[in-house]
């Protein structure tokens, strides 16, 4: 039997259990799944013969070396900062390790010792990053051999709820992390690349400068721009590309009502409320709007943010609660961000019936023999239920056949990697098209943004 | 002799160094002035038989112990990160420190051992801060020795142009470290108290949510908050106040102009932007705008930030050639806000003959007997050269009076200390009053922000 040890059970992970147990028996697969609850990760081992649980402290030095050592190979689906503890480990002792986070700094720096020990360390291989790398790649590629020379690539993702469950004014539910959402686009200005000029959006534009997008049969999109759209420029081989833009995908109309959030200063993380624990939401409200003794909040909101009396903007605030004088807080010291999330996890978490849906859009403009041409292709994947999500179907399911593909010895790069060369991406887009995730690829006349080439 | 060790001889020194040299025969004053560059100690010194130059890099501690042993008093006009090794070795060998700079938390830390020494190191004793402190305390003091109870204090200070050379659209031009004005409100929320309420404004909305203030003689101005108003609160003994607000006074309109560029991002000081060099002022514009191979800077600029035909904004930024294609960056690898200061520099440095002024106003609101007060007080200080400055007068002044006070013994507290207590603003302030430094006072109906007690 080859030793598979998961560390992890928590959401995204359901999918990825699935695909190893089913194969288990043929593939000659034990499955060891760690987690510090120790019922999750029972319940995720299914009473499958083939597997087991653990319960395993990642930061218990003694036990996490142990459950490494056992192992052949190594997952980490845990929060992207707790992986580099099990990273060292993996190097150390000669694991090959998954995972389908970002590469952080001191992951990248143990790409050199982990060549010398001839084991990969493969992360990026969930959906974004993951799905997104290897499509992009897949048709990059096929546009370079077959002789033409890209000269834009666009790309967004969204992870939103699906069609039938959009039933709230900012058609968007908390899929994922809502922290994330929340500090969305702080940090840094936004830069991209149009035409061939640098372009940079500051946080307090980067929700007002969205375009559209449609996909056949779920309508309209918007997207706003990634804060570094040009980190992958030189992985990717577009170091030559004129325009090079990278986006998150919402639901139109989604971006300009979150602004009002940002110019009120609501999704500031930088400094504490003294008092929150027992402020109302409209208490919250009224910290960032002048004080008035006679003056509603409605109406001090309203002027400040410069909001016609029959804007839609205006219902999908009173759709949050945010005027509420029975609704509290209820968080000691917490950030404008913290207070914001508890405020949108009211109104945006999913229903018991709900699915989530993710949504993923490729641009690829490229010229040959003199000519150009645009590729337009895009995929979206529906969740099943709340355990069998999208989410985890598009996060699972790469880092699964990854894992199998380096035991099978099908992938055999070494060093911290991510899935952008053609032997990694090609066999796990072909399984994942039998999953029903797969892109929807057209042929359309190049646009850009200088079509008469002016 | 007594001797004075002053260290730095920079721009807010002149009047410093004459006060000082004036005294020097009545008062046995022997003044050293150190400097990196000795010519400029030199030409410091004005060649005064009572003063000498000597070259000092406070780097070098040999040369810095030594000149800090020789003296009785060291009063360091260095930028404010360099006071700190001076203030050590003016601890270690018991030697009085004055500075015109904020207590920074390395400077706090030192105050036992200055009591331990006997020694004072007060510093904050500039104008702003330092006569800010001294006439704030000055009325709170009166009013609560009188039996009133202080609800209301605000306090606004401002370096600009004097009206007669008040000559371009922006009524501003650069009197102090530009570097400062571009950066001004970043770096988190502004957080005051109004009427018992917590109120915070975001950096984008820092410089739209101003208020007017008169002076007579020289009309109206506008305040933006400062980031922290709560910061003396404790100091000035205000724990029960219900209105607690200071700010930075600009003449009216600059704030709502300046606010474009923060809109735009120029003010951003976060990432540098690689090919500045050769750019124009108009590339540098365009960054920040949407591509379009036909549509002017100008139009993309109006319309992003909705700028009618009519408005005279859009005069301030043509009258800073914003938009001209031949003027250049000419900074390598440089921010937004680097860059940003280059174009305001050009239009706003003092010309030869330009002097410049230092407005400041506060605003105390007390009760006494069950009713309602106020009194505003206001200072206006003309510069009367560019050495002669109205910043070198406001800093220097208190610095040099402070300097001989503690010489003379008359300033007897000891440790870290700034401007609040009476024994020191009350000779200070009485003095200053002959050189034209003096508050007009008057007593107004209490407005506050609750007039109709609702």
């Amino acid at each position: 039997m080859r030793k598979i040890l998961i560390i992890g059970s928590g959401k995204s992970t359901a999918y990825l259990q699935k695909y190893l147990l089913d194969k288990s028996e043929a593939e000659k697969l034990l499955i060891t799944i760690g987690d510090l609850n120790l019922e999750s990760a029972q319940k995720a081992t299914q009473y499958h013969k083939n597997a087991r649980a653990i319960c395993l402290d990642v930061f218990d030095n003694e036990s996490r070396t142990k459950a490494i050592k056992d192992a052949d190979i190594v997952v980490s689906m845990l929060p992207a900062r707790f992986h580099i503890q099990v990273a060292k480990d993996c190097v150390s002792l000669g694991k090959p390790m998954v995972t389908a986070s970002y590469v952080s700094p001191e992951m990248q720096a143990l790409h050199d010792d982990a060549v010398a020990k001839n084991i990969i360390l493969l992360n990026e291989i969930g959906v974004d990053p993951g799905i997104d790398h290897m499509s992009a790649m897949q048709v990059l590629d096929r546009i370079r051999d077959d002789g033409g020379k890209v000269i834009l690539f666009e790309s967004f993702t969204g992870g939103l709820v699906t069609p039938e469950n959009d039933n709230n004014l900012w058609n968007y539910k908390f899929t994922w992390n809502p922290r994330n959402v929340v500090l969305a686009g702080q940090g840094g200005a936004a830069k991209f690349l149009q035409e061939g000029t640098y372009k940079y959006i500051p946080y307090n534009r980067l929700f007002r400068r969205t375009e559209f997008l449609d996909i056949d049969g779920f309508g309209r999109f918007e997207v706003y721009a990634n804060r570094d759209s040009l980190k992958y420029q030189a992985a990717y081989g577009l170091q030559n590309v004129k325009t090079l833009y990278r986006g998150t995908m919402r639901r139109v109309g989604f971006s300009r009502a979150w602004n009002m959030f940002v110019t009120l200063g609501m999704t500031d993380d930088s400094y504490v409320i003294d008092n929150s624990q027992d402020m109302s939401y409209r208490d919250f409200t009224n910290l960032f709007l002048p004080y008035s003794p006679t003056d509603s909040v409605e109406l001090k909101l309203r002027h400040q943010l410069k909001i016609d009396q029959d804007d839609i903007v205006w219902d999908k605030l009173v759709e949050l609660d945010l005027f509420s004088t029975t609704k509290k807080v209820g968080l000691e010291h917490a950030t404008p961000a913290q207070i914001l999330q508890k405020i949108l996890t009211d109104s945006w978490s999913l229903a018991k019936n709900d699915k989530d849906m993710i949504v993923m859009y490729h641009k690829f403009g490229y010229e040959k023999a003199g000519k150009k041409h645009q590729i337009d292709a895009n995929m979206v994947v529906l969740g099943e239920d709340q355990t069998y999500t999208a989410m985890a179907k598009t996060v699972g399911l790469p880092v699964a056949m990854a894992t199998l593909a380096i035991l099978n010895g099908k992938i055999t790069d070494v060093g911290v990697q991510i899935p952008i060369s053609k032997n990694i991406y090609e066999p796990i887009l072909n399984e994942l098209q039998s999953f029903g995730i797969s892109f929807n690829e057209k042929d359309v006349p190049y646009l850009g943004y200088n079509p008469l080439n002016i």
